[in-house]
């Protein structure tokens, strides 16, 4: 596992940047997943589960992109995929030119399937293209069921949202049906699973439709 | 209720309208907080069950930021504190420019206790100075132990962290000495209280904590 420095983009024409870099991945049968979410809504917990579940089946690698520390990289290693630690030195976001240094760094011939998992945090990140083919957003039954109306940028801009840590729901006063009419609102045509990572319950319909996102 | 919107500072020099701001505020008899967390921590939460234990004793007012929606300030008026919603527009953090016209808005003649419920968001709000006496964060047990070795600056900055949602304990797998650890290595002189605003756990030593601050 490497880590590897990453503060600024080396070209500031992110959009362009990010188009190109998905142009190449598609070209070359490789499906790069932006996965955003809130610090601690199980991003990595729910990739290592994804990962063990299809890793027999498709070559997996994960970029983890943090402000500080490694303890991501070292799970999702722990889970059986390629990984590389990316350092953003305080930044709050992921951008296309960070994200193609990330890969260049990795070294991700053979892979099919790259996780970029994004800095926590439901604001910065949905306001740039990375370069990803699909942006999939967690949010976690304990963070509430009204972060649709206060964070409505990362809900409209993602393509499939997963509802994380549902064996805590009889805990938490996590209304599921307003949640989902509030999202449904502000993106209709976007994917929703509701899942948990502890006890596998949904995974196996997220697994599905990831597989039938990969290029053929 | 007034809701404003707030999408950019008049002025540059944030560090010394902070200054300014704080220095003012001090001169009137007013104790500004910023709260600070992830989205789906509790803040307001536990702002709500803090004001409904002080409201007898001390005047209190509650700024509340968000990107959208009013819901906070909703929920804020209903605990019994005077309370103004600030609209962001996007933006991931708060600034004493922002924070000075807010209070303005407000009308914060007779309140004693101002509390600003900051954006939800780990990084952008630590660098940023609001013109507050204290900074106080929360992070919530279903986020985990490890967010002190991710969003280092923001447990840095701050001179108190509420771990809230400690009712929630057994559920997950939250190592609390190792998260004290970590914090204190950061940051050696911060106060920590845990606490459940919904069973009332932890919160009088908070309260107690949080009296000894108001000016006399």
């Amino acid at each position: 596992m490497k880590i590897i420095e990453l503060n600024k983009s080396i070209t500031e024409s992110n959009d362009e940047d990010a188009r190109k870099l998905r142009e190449r991945l598609t070209a070359e049968g490789v499906l790069l997943i932006n996965i955003m979410s809130s610090p601690g809504s199980g991003k990595t917990t729910f990739l290592s589960k994804t990962i063990a579940d299809l890793k027999d089946r498709v070559s997996i690698g994960v970029m983890e992109a943090d402000i500080a520390s490694a303890v991501d990289a070292v799970r999702i290693e722990a889970a059986g995929a390629k990984s590389i630690q990316m350092h953003t030195d305080g930044m709050c976001h992921v951008d296309a030119g960070m994200t193609e240094r990330a890969l260049q760094e990795m070294e991700y011939e053979g892979l099919r399937l790259i996780f970029l998992e994004n800095v926590g945090n439901l604001i910065c990140p949905a306001e740039y293209d990375t370069g990803a083919h699909l942006k999939v957003m967690l949010l976690s039954v304990p963070e509430g069921d009204d972060k649709p109306l206060k964070y409505p940028l990362m809900f409209s801009e993602s393509d499939a949202l997963i509802i994380t840590k549902a064996d805590t729901a009889d805990f938490f006063s996590f209304d599921e049906g307003k949640c989902v009419s509030a999202v449904k609102r502000l993106n209709p045509d976007i994917k929703i699973f509701k899942v948990s990572a502890k006890t596998g319950e949904g995974m196996s319909s997220w697994e599905e439709w990831l597989s039938l996102q990969l290029p053929q």
